[in-house]
């Protein structure tokens, strides 16, 4: 494997190889698997999750990694290209990237989207203004549309739920939040979902539609694994008989990179907030998902974080080992 | 050992069990001891040696450790229960510290003393919050009144010195500092010489007076150890035939939480610095114990901590060497 | 070998020894050479390369590393001798510098110019002054004078191009920047080129001049060596044949410290910018070197960079290895 940048790239039985490994490394650590490797962590963005999981991942197989972030040493990097660099940058990210690249056995990198111009982030413009300026193998920890490893991540939770893929009902819901987040998390996980073969809804009010790429990219993979992709403002057409509501918040895609109009829509809908009613309907066992960090009483009711539904501890500690699924095969463990 | 929260604990054979394995460790490496191991540093207050040893001491028995901090990635972490999280953070402590917590085979915790109310502080209301949220392993890096890896690498030093339990007299001594520093540090160090058997002598102004729940916890240590418990503001009657002077700044507990009148009456008490006219009848060879940071000219004078008597640098040393020994116990290295 | 402070310490075949090392330990890897180790990495001066090497450099030989930078835990600590510490800084280097090296088998350390006074920093007294407060095996990662790292990593990638040792003509050139840079790297170079037994051009305008001493000390080693030194302000005769071009800006010493007089000066030079018009009558694959960061546009042209000359990339890469040949050395590995 030579890169983890998008889970369309994997079949479904090589997606189940990757879980089945991560349950194994859990069960049975191999702590010389990776002895001597290291990973360079490069965070354009920031992270909790992310950044404390990697480093787990590689310490618990033998190898390091080390961390580079703009607070600690890149402040005001430049990326223009053709700039002539007589401001406050003092490097460009054509030196840096393939520099800090050079040091590791493989690279994960994450950078969110500008949020400018939804056209310039469907096409990953900055990520891959990055990816191609290096021959190391990388990882992708988030970029403007995918986070893979969250997704790899939720695909295991969900089979270690016993949720069923042919037949398992998923939701996908949009959340109120006070700001306007990326489309990273619903997309991967919308396509994660489809691709497992679930019949997965969309959930959102007007406004808060995916782009029609993310949709259609999503249909072709539940039509390939068996599933279906629909999508509503109804909540409660949509909970009909659900497994699982994975809640996110993200922006309008109506009024992409406008945070005033974005914010003036999405204060009509402070009601979207998951409580215990939402699953009058659902399946008696329907989990709650979320990617993390969450807003309580915000995104979702404390009765429910705090209840049976929530499975969101689990998913985040299975960021963990679905990433040490991924580095054992990029780098070499033996299997 | 699942916790290690409080020398209180553990009975004395116990700690001088970690004490040899600390001093074996140093001699004998032992690098394959934790191998694969991860241990999870959550600095909720900011660090020093804390943040070096726990590092060094993982790598030295082969593990490996990750650090997270309010300055990286958990900007404006909620505590409050109940809350509606529509303001500046992001992320709640019942989801932070449970994942974070996830990653690592144990988790060490820094948390200050937040020294609104002596109450709350006493009853390590912050510290407990955090640690109920998980099952984890955990170690107590500094709460509001305790700092059990200070404690037993003070112990180790004590015993490196030669300085006898039982008859071995310690004086615990309040230094000026200009500002209101918590009472971790020297409650633990009362009750560790307490609890090792010595003759304990609190010297302190008057208004400096440490709460009665950690003198009387105290004193129970010392009568079960063969030792003794004293208090006093008399600098000559304290010192007579010392065999150790730790000083330490403390807030007033009088004034505790009020910075203005703890302020006042500090400032009355400049001459509070150790300088070598305190050991006029103290032990030839009395030492001179900090847990650092020190300030030179204002809690001790250069003369002392540049001389014969200071052994703070074997301290800070000895820290590194006790926590291996509890991180080897608590995480399953062979012995 | 218990430092690595300076190149001149040590003879041309030790130097080679080392970059024979660093090529061995790339092609075949040795991760159980320094298991258990720990570099203590102190950056009183920020780092990306420094930093990101160091720390994969222990983890490929098996090892491991903490860093400690002011930003992260020692704020405004205090260095001067004798002061009492009323003020902001709580700890004094007097206590820091030992403990943070106490807690590694080596420690390393970087600690720029503090260019107020070209005296003060010739004779390198703040290094000293941390570098004699402890007896652990120390590296240099950048003093006021000095960067032996990267002039060993520069050596090897000489090596590595097969430019000549004597008879290679090296022209190390001053540069425009827009702010005043120490003086460490360009010195370490010019020593570097002259005992490899180079032909060294120093390049630069009037009032760019390095310092006798620096002079002197390479005028020794290239004689010893059979190269030669020689500097000029005359851009085609210092290119004439030239194997190498490394450019580097540096503050004039005319106006040492004084940052109006040196920015009007330099302010004259903007035209220092290396491009392809400078290599007219030098070899035909006469490489581009620079230690990195470096601003485009400013210090030299896209087109040399992204080019076949340039070889930056490479020469930061070769830091990580010749820094585990130090390490290797340093700390014991099996040779």
């Amino acid at each position: 494997m030579k890169y983890f940048n998008d889970l369309a790239d994997f079949s479904n039985e090589e997606i189940q190889a990757l879980i089945t490994l991560a349950a194994r490394l859990d069960t049975n650590p191999e702590p010389e698997a990776l002895r001597g490797k290291v990973l360079s962590l490069l965070f354009l963005s920031p992270s909790l999750r992310t950044l404390a999981s990697f480093q787990a991942a590689m310490t618990r197989l033998g190898g390091g990694s080390f961390v580079i972030s703009p607070e600690m040493s890149i402040h005001g990097i430049e990326s223009r290209p053709g700039i002539v660099m007589d401001g406050a940058a003092a490097e460009h990210i054509r030196e840096a990237i393939p520099v800090i690249a050079s040091y590791g056995d493989a690279i994960g990198i994450r950078a969110f989207a500008e949020r400018k111009n939804i056209d310039a982030d469907m096409q990953e413009n900055e990520f891959t203004s990055l990816t191609d300026l290096i021959d190391t193998p990388y990882i992708n920890m988030e970029s403007a549309m995918n986070h893979p490893c969250q997704s790899l991540a939720d695909w295991k939770t969900l089979d270690d739920l016993n949720v069923p893929a042919n037949g398992g009902k998923f939701v996908l819901s949009w959340a109120y939040h006070p700001r306007a987040l990326p489309l990273a998390v619903p997309a991967a996980t919308l396509h994660m979902a489809a691709k497992r073969g679930m019949d997965v809804t969309v959930l959102r009010p007007e406004g808060f539609e995916l782009p029609q790429a993310l949709m259609q990219k999503a249909i072709s993979a539940a039509e390939a694994a068996g599933g279906s992709v629909t999508e509503t403002d109804q909540r409660s057409e949509a909970m009909q008989g659900a497994h699982i509501i994975y809640a996110k918040s993200w922006s309008s895609t109506h009024h992409y990179g406008n945070k005033i109009n974005d914010q003036k829509l999405r204060e009509q809908h402070l009601d979207w907030c998951v409580d215990e009613p939402w699953f009058a309907n659902a399946k008696d066992d329907c989990r709650f998902m979320h990617c993390l960090p969450v807003r309580r009483g915000v995104v979702v009711a404390d009765e429910i974080l705090d209840g049976p539904r929530s499975v969101v501890i689990a998913e985040a500690r299975n960021r963990m080992l679905a990433q040490m699924a991924v580095l054992h095969q990029m780098l070499g463990g033996a299997s």
